[in-house]
């Protein structure tokens, strides 16, 4: 890479949060709603709507013009949508809530990258809300940053979950530990996608939130077949079971704690039980430039989230199961060709079988 | 474009913010600096410099080595320069300022974008700051966005001034008034590169500029050249001279306002008195990707600087020139091969003559 070719790449990074704020903007002024209509309307029409004076809405619609998303006919003066014409709302939704997301829970908090990198916590959670804690135990009291986190996991899970528990299996009879399992929707999911005589599913979790989760299994009609077990992974994972699920929350941890988790989850299990792990993934060839997992995970759960961890290589996240007494079964990473074409995280499926 | 190519383009727009702050951290943590010393480093080594656990430092560099600004030797596990290896100091010197900036005093700011348009104030600086004035006003108070900023400007001014200056013609024996010529930066640069026997440089700018402004003179040896009278644009531009200067200056109003200040310049002229601008423009072909005017000032401007104005094509200001009784007598471009290749802004010049 020539000094001129990275200097004009810097150019991309330089305008990051400026693209990013401009086309979120256009969406909370309403004016891709506006045009959604099929009119095409006048800066002076689309102000209208945006409760904004014209001149600012032709600011911001240069952007997307020039990207193509909107088209301009200048000899008229209106807009009308251009590449956002074919974007079905299911997708464009989608969107939405990964830009919500982002704008809530990361764009200000990273100003503090940092110093959260320095203090291994996430600080600009500290300085922004006070909270000293990391970002899941900030959901609880924080609204505005809960519900874009609620929507965009959600509409994450609907994509991801499908397909993981079409990977694995679960045998006829099971009893399942979802570790880390948060108020209990992948005990939830696990039934309905795996049912079998006998099956049961044990959300592990804090304490605190058994009674979400119990509420939830009985919203779900699943309480005969889920259960809750309080606890902290770090003291001890309970026993019992044969099959234990990992999903969303490997990568919250440097490798110490994550080999911490793995030998916790290996005591727990007996000669021949199974772990199944749903990771982030960055390619084994880094300069693989359509995987975006190292654009935003990195940032996010260091600066945002966590104050540590991050996405690692599916080799890598190998190597630990390996490294805890475990044989891996299957490594199969999600085909991006199955995910929408603006999702920024690749996941993978990790196996693995209690040594004997 | 397609509706796959639209929500492709979406990814980078939603990697951003923490693209930007990814590659800002790596430079605040020194992990460039201490890798332009030449040595291929460890993780462990690094985080030593930094004051950083090697987890975290590995979990940064990986979008440096996916964009080849950094290579990673795997087997070694050390990383080294590899795009940025060849980029000199001063460039770097120069994209550190532009982050810099760009971090104080718009990352955080941007959050409130909406608003800002909604308001026509720049709302992030009365949220953050409680400042209920322009980003301009505020730098006053404000070290941590004067600083950045300043850093910035003088990067800019050093590139722009000279191609500025060589471009427009002044008269021998000139009386000049440079119009909102903040502390004086502006008269002193003109007296240096266009000095004539006569030529006397003016600087017009609100009162509070006058002690720092005269200041400056002395301290350039300037004083017998250039002098200082304190007022408002938009209230009356002093009469008495036949070059008026407006640098960086007009891209901060809508078009109403730039109109009233160019009436006001018009006023204060002879006829066939000249007026010289420096603006910010992209290009008359917005499909033009090379050009990141529109990729940054709208937003800058509105949300971060003054809530409202932002850039233009160089045909439209031209237009607003003709349309307040001046005749454009050249109108050029800086040209984007003669300017960093980081470099965010096209500007241009345009000079007219008051009509008879």
């Amino acid at each position: 890479m020539t000094p001129h070719a990275t200097l004009a790449r810097f150019r991309d990074y330089l305008v990051g949060p400026s693209r990013f704020m401009t086309l979120l903007s256009c969406f909370e002024l309403g004016l891709i709603d506006a045009l959604r209509g099929g009119r095409a309307l006048s800066a002076a029409q689309l102000g209208t709507v945006a409760g904004a004076r014209p001149d600012a809405v032709e600011q911001l619609l240069l952007l997307m013009v020039k990207e193509g998303f909107i088209a301009h006919d200048e000899q008229a003066g209106t807009y009308r949508l251009a590449g956002l014409a074919g974007v079905s709302d299911e997708d464009l939704d989608a969107v939405l809530a990964d830009l919500a997301m982002i704008k809530a829970v990361t764009l200000r908090q990273l100003y503090y990258l940092t110093e959260s990198v320095r203090t291994g916590t996430p600080a600009g959670l500290k300085e922004l809300y006070g909270v000293d804690g990391d970002l899941y135990a900030a959901l609880a009291d924080l609204p505005e940053l809960r519900e874009p986190w609620a929507k965009l996991m959600n509409t994450v899970t609907a994509h991801v979950d499908p397909w993981f528990f079409a990977t694995i299996d679960i045998p006829a009879g099971s009893q399942v530990l979802d570790l880390a399992g948060n108020t209990g929707l992948g005990a939830i999911h696990t039934w309905r996608m795996k049912q079998s005589p006998g099956l049961h599913v044990t959300n592990f979790d804090l304490p605190e939130k058994e009674t979400e989760s119990l509420a939830n299994f009985r919203a779900h009609g699943v309480e005969d077949h889920c259960s809750f077990i309080g606890g902290d992974v770090f003291e001890e994972v309970p026993g019992g079971h044969d099959v234990i699920l990992i999903k969303h929350f490997l990568p919250m941890f440097d490798k110490s704690d994550v080999l911490r988790i793995l030998k916790a989850v290996h005591d727990a299990l007996p000669a021949g039980g199974t772990v199944h792990a749903l990771v982030p993934v960055f390619p084994e060839n880094l300069a693989d430039t359509e995987n975006y997992t190292v654009d935003f995970y990195p940032s996010f759960f260091i600066g945002c989230a966590m104050g540590q961890g991050g996405p690692q290589k599916l080799s890598t996240w190998a190597e630990w199961f390996t490294a805890c007494g475990f044989t891996v079964t299957q490594a199969v990473t999600h085909d991006p060709a199955e995910l929408p074409a603006h999702a920024l995280t690749v996941e993978a499926v990790l196996s693995a079988v209690k040594n004997p």
